[in-house]
C-alpha cells in the first residue's frame, strides 16, 4: 500500500480488535469520524492511552458536536476528560492526558496564528478573519469526484463558506483563550497543490507592527515547532512541506488597524501525524521533538 | 513563439515603429510598464486609437503612479482623457474613447465583486478586505526565478502584503464609486496553476443576504460577461478558464454581518486581453460580445 | 453538473429511453464500455445514426474484444459494419457508416504518428515501440483512488505494461494498413497533468529523415487537423489542448536508423469528443471542419 | 534563501576562495559546467578531496566532452583519474578516488536499469532504447522561461531529441560494461512535476522474465539504494521522492523479446546530492548509508 516504505518498515496490517490493541502503550485512531469514540472507553478502561486524530473528542460542547458531525455521540462523558492536543496552549495538561483529541488542520494553523493577538487581548475578537487555503490531501485518501486531478488541478475555489466543521473548533479554541466568545469568519479554500495550508488571518487592533512582532517572537521563543519570521516576510507552505513547523509572519498594511498575520503548516504532519506524535512524545515523558525534527523537502 | 496559432494565423512580427502604427485603426498595447506613454501621443495624434493593456493610464493621481511604478510618467496630461476601461462602470465613456487603459487583473475580479455593495451604500467602506487568489501566468512572460515551476508548483504564499500596486487602482475606482475614500486590506496570494483569480471579498453590512442577492442578480441582469450565481454557490476558477466571464457569489456565514462575495475571472482573459478586446469592441462601435462568446476549457 | 456552460446552454438532462433517442439524427454513446451495444440495433433499425465514443465496436475480432473487455458481447453481428471512425484513414467509409466506432484517445496518437511509415513500407513493422503519456483526464470521470490529484500530483508511472485494452486496437489498424500483422510493444503512462497525450514512437527504418520528413507532409497536406511540424521539432502538449489537432515532428537520432516519431493530441477532443463530432460532419454531408476550429488554449 | 533551513542551519554563504576551500576535507562543485575544472587541480594539490557534481569530469573522451559542452577542457590530464561515481559499478574505485565525477541524473536511472542485462550479455546492445521523464527541476535553477511554470505545467514534451549531452555519459557507462560500443536511442521529456526521472527502457533479449526477474534481484540484493520490485510492478516517481533510492521493475509485454525496465530515481537526490553524499561516504571509509536513510515524501 506504501511503497515508499519498502525496506525500512516490515509491519503487517492487521484486524483493529480489543484485544490486540489492548496490549498497545498508546493507541492512535486516523479513522473516520465516529470511529474512535466506539473504542476509547473499552481501552482506557484496560490502560491504553488514547490519540484521536479525527473530530471525535475535540468539542467540549456534544450538541455542537452532533450538530456538525450529524451523529449521537456513544461516550459524551469522555469528551471531557479529553484534552484538547495543541501543545503551544495545552503543553501540562497534555502530558497528564490519557485521552488526546488532536486538533484539526485548518484549527491548527489558525490557532497559532491569533494567539498572541488574543492573549494579550490586542485584538477586536469580534470581528477575526480567517481565509484560508488548503492542499487537497485535507480531504483524505477517499475515492471521491471532487477530489480527482481532473477536477481539482489548474483550479482554485472556496468551499463550505456557510459553515465548515472546522468552524466549531477554531472559535472554541479562541474563545477559551479570550476569556468569551469570539466572533469568526472562516473561510476554507481548495488550492491545486497535495500538502499544504495557508492561512491569511485579519484582525483589527491597536497595537503597532513592531510590538506585534516582538510579542509573537517572544511568546513563541521556547517552541520547538513554531518559527516567527522577520518582518517582511511571506512564507511559502513548501518552506514546510513535510515537516512539523509552523511559520508565522506579521503585516500590517499602510499602517493600519488591520493586521494580516500569515501561518503556514504541512496539514499532513504539524496539521495531523506530526503533531499526534508530539502528543504522544509528550504524553510518555519523551523528549518533544523526538522523530519530528524533519527538514521540509524542498523544493 | 506561439506554436498553437500554427494554421490559424500567418501574421509576422514586426518592428513597433509610428510610421507603421499609425496606419491602424487601434494599437493595442500589451507591453511593460512605461512604454505606451512613449507612443501613446503621438498615435492620438495620427487619428489611432490607443488601448493599453499596461498600467500607464489606470491611475489620476500622477503622484500616485509615479510612487508605485518608480519612474516618471511622460504624458501626465493624457492621463485626464484616458478612460479607465470597466465596461460595467464606464460604459458610455468607454464608447467615446480615445484612450483606453485596461484595468489590472485583481482590480477586474475586486471591482465587480464589491461594485453592488458600495455603489448602494450597503458597506462599511472603512473596512473592506480584499483576500486574492492568482494563478503564475499574472506575473507575465518573464524570465525571473520566482515564477519557475520549481519554485511555484506544490506551494502557496502571500505577497506584497504591505502594498500592492493594484492596492491604489482598487482603491481609486472603489472610491469614484462610493464618493468618498474606501479603506481597503488589499492580501495577493499566489497559487500552483496557470490561469485564474479567485477574489474572496469581506464587507461588513447590515443588508440580508436575500436583499444581496437580488440586488447583484439586477445589477448585473443586462451585463453579458458578469454573471451571479445562485446562492450557496462557490465559483471554481475553472469555470471561466479561457473566457471573458466573471462568476460571483455571495454568502452570510452564520446569518452575520459579514457579506463574504467570491469573485473569479481568469486573468488572461476578463483580467486582460478579453476586457481589451471588449473595450474595443465599444470603441468602435461593434457588439459588445463580438469574438468572446467562447465557453470555459472545462476541465 | 457543468458550470462552465451556464448561459451558453439550456438543455436538460434527460432518461435515455429508446423512444426519445429514436427521434433524433443521431445518438452519441459517451458511455460506459457495454453500453452502446445494448441500444445500437434498436437505433438503427429506427434510422437513428449511431456514433460511439466507448470501445464496443472497435475490435473486428469477437473474441479479443470479449477477451480484452471481459464481457460478452451482445450484437457481434453489427461489429462487421461499423466503420472505425479515424476520418485520416477511413475517410470514405465514414461518410457511409450508420454505425462508428470511435477511435481511442492512444490509438488516435499512435496510429496518426506511425500511419505514413507502415504505408509506405518504410519500417520494420516486428519492432515497433509506442511509448505513450496521457494526462490523467484519460481516466474518465469516475470517483477512484488512482486518480486523486493526492495519488497522480507531482509523480510519474507506467501502467498496464504487461497489456492495455488499447494495444490490440492499435495492433488492428497498423496491421490493416501493413496488410500484415505488426509487432508492437505499447507502454502507457500517466502524466500529472489533466489534459493531452504525447506519444514518443519509435521504428526502425532505412529511409533518411529528409525523405521521411517529405513524406509525412505529403500524406497529411490536405488534412484539416494533422500538422508535421518542421524538422527539429517537439511538440508540446499543450500546443493542441483544446483543440482537434494533432501535432506531428520527425527526427532521427546521430542519423542512425531508428526512427523517433513524436504526436501529441488533446485526448478529450482529437482523442474523444471532437473526433466524434468530425465523424458525425463527414457522415452527414457536412464541411468536416464545423464546429472544430478551436484554437488551443495556451498557455 | 533556503527558508526551509531556518532553525537547522546556521552556516552563512562565503566566497569561493581557494584558501578557503583548502582548509576543508572534501569540496562540493554544484556549480555550472565549467566552474570545477578551474579549481580541481589546486584543491587536489593542497590535499583536498573533489566531488564534481557538474559535468566537467564525466567524460574519459576530451574531444566528446568538448564537443558536447562547447568548451576547451582546461585540464585534460585529471579525467583520467577522475573516477565516475556509480557506486553500485564503482565502489573500489570510489574508495579511493580524490577527484570523483558524479553521474548525471538522466545516466543514473538509466544505467541502474540496464545494469544487469548488460553485464551478463543477455541484451541486443545495438537497440537499446531509453525513453526517460524528468521534473522540470533537472534543469537548476536558472531564470529561463522554459521553465517557468506557466511555460511547463499542464504540459508535456520530449527534447533535444537529436542528441543530449547525457547521451555520450550513458553510451560511455554502457559500453565499458559491455565491452564493446553500444548502440543508444535516448529521447528525454519534460513532464510537469518538480522532482523525479522515470525511465522506460526497451531492450531485445531472448531471455524469460524470470530469468531476468531473479538476475536483477540478485545484481542488486547488497545494494542500499536499488529496489528490484515484485513481477507487475509499476514504481510511481512518488515512491523515491526526496529519497535517495532507485526502484526498478521489469515486464515483457505479451511474452515478446521486448524487456520494458522500469527505473524510477528523485533527480535532486540519487541522481545529485544524494549520490554525492554516497560517493562522500565511500571515499572517506563512512558507512555509505550515513545520512541518507530518508524515507520518500509520499504523497
Amino acid at each position: 500500500l506504501y511503497p515508499s516504505l519498502r525496506g525500512y518498515i516490515d509491519a503487517v496490517f492487521c484486524a483493529p480488535e480489543l484485544e490486540t490493541l489492548a496490549e498497545c502503550d498508546v493507541v492512535f485512531f486516523a479513522t473516520p469520524n465516529g470511529t474512535a469514540m466506539l473504542l476509547a472507553e473499552q481501552l482506557l478502561a484496560r490502560g491504553v492511552k488514547v490519540i484521536d486524530l479525527s473530530a471525535d473528542f475535540r468539542l467540549q460542547n456534544v450538541q455542537d458536536w452532533e450538530h456538525w458531525y450529524g451523529m449521537t455521540h456513544t461516550c459524551p462523558d469522555l469528551i471531557r476528560e479529553a484534552v484538547y492536543g495543541l501543545p503551544e496552549v495545552n503543553r501540562d495538561a497534555i502530558k497528564n492526558a490519557r485521552l488526546l483529541a488532536c486538533p484539526g488542520c485548518y484549527p491548527t494553523a489558525v490557532q497559532l496564528g491569533f494567539l498572541p493577538l488574543i492573549e494579550n487581548g490586542l485584538a477586536d475578537i469580534q470581528h477575526l478573519i480567517a481565509d484560508v487555503k488548503s492542499g487537497v490531501s485535507g480531504a483524505g485518501r477517499k475515492a471521491e469526484l471532487a477530489t480527482l486531478m481532473s477536477e481539482t488541478g489548474e483550479s482554485f475555489k472556496a468551499y463550505a463558506v456557510s459553515g465548515h466543521r472546522h468552524l466549531p473548533e477554531i472559535a472554541q479554541g479562541l474563545s477559551l483563550v479570550a476569556g468569551k466568545s469570539v466572533g469568526l469568519t472562516f473561510v476554507p479554500h481548495l488550492t491545486p497543490m497535495i500538502r499544504g495550508i495557508h492561512a491569511t488571518l485579519y484582525a483589527q487592533s491597536e497595537a503597532s507592527l513592531n510590538e506585534l512582532q516582538a510579542l509573537y517572537e517572544q511568546r513563541y521563543q521556547n517552541e520547538a515547532f513554531v518559527d516567527v519570521l522577520p518582518q517582511n516576510s511571506h512564507p511559502d507552505t513548501r518552506n514546510v512541506r513535510g515537516s512539523n513547523n509552523c511559520q508565522i509572519s506579521l503585516h500590517q498594511p499602510q499602517g493600519g488597524k488591520t493586521i494580516v498575520v500569515l501561518s503556514v503548516i504541512d496539514n499532513l504532519v504539524k496539521g495531523a501525524a506530526g503533531q499526534a506524535v508530539q502528543n504522544m512524545n509528550l504524553m510518555f515523558g519523551l523528549q518533544e521533538e523526538l522523530g519530528l525534527k524533519i527538514v521540509a523537502l524542498y523544493p
